[in-house]
């Protein structure tokens, strides 16, 4: 298991530095925004905790923290939709991740059985409410 | 301005509708993804709040909410590197938003005066805490 820096002395260290020290929020999460490592294609945003991030980094599988369930999720334990890493990045300020990953059984990503959660576009020119189901993002 | 419309009657609603109601959390806040509408690569991640959202819709340029501010904010209005919308989805359970945009002065998108604000990837084979810094997303 990776063990993680504490908060940092300078705002250079944080965005500059070569040290991974995630910025948990006050509810222990970091942002995990999920791609698609061949298409590029945006699946899911999710959170990680500590133990998540552990896990992932050490297994090569995605795990993200359930805030419905309030537990530790290993993404496709049950659906088959498992996300191998491929390439994990960090934001400026350390407070979200982003993983492109390669999916076992896309169409499960989402758990209305779709590739993506994201299937819905806004329509931008009407009254900004009406959303329009798309195939694919 | 937008109305957003009150919490679903069911999940059906929530995931299958069309209607945009975006299930701001309680700070207020929903998770708001930015992609770049060409490359498709990750920019930043944001956050809006119901205010942010409505300008992003009648204006067509990307408003956040700074949490460090804890005020509205208009990207790139000081740095030059405001955000054109192309496209706006929502995700299944409405909690996060992403936004494919254009932006005006690219390099300017982090405020470390970047591209991208994920500049840095973990380096997966070693101890898990090594950052590596690339030149592009």
């Amino acid at each position: 298991m990776a063990a993680f820096s504490t908060p940092f002395a300078s705002a250079a260290a944080q965005e500059e530095g070569t040290v991974l020290a995630p910025r948990f929020g006050t509810d222990g999460l970091v942002t995990a925004v999920v791609t698609d490592a061949t298409s590029g294609g945006l699946l899911m945003v999710a959170h990680m905790d500590r133990q998540a991030l552990d896990l992932t980094l050490s297994t090569g599988i995605a795990h993200y923290f359930s805030r419905s369930r309030q537990t530790l999720w290993k993404k496709g334990e049950t659906s088959g939709a498992l996300q191998t890493v491929r390439e994990l990045r960090v934001d400026c300020d350390q407070d979200a991740l982003w993983l492109k990953v390669e999916v076992s059984k896309p169409e499960e990503t989402c758990h209305t059985h779709r590739d993506t959660c994201f299937y819905r576009r806004v329509e931008m020119s009407g009254d900004g409410r009406t959303l329009v189901i798309e195939p694919s993002a």
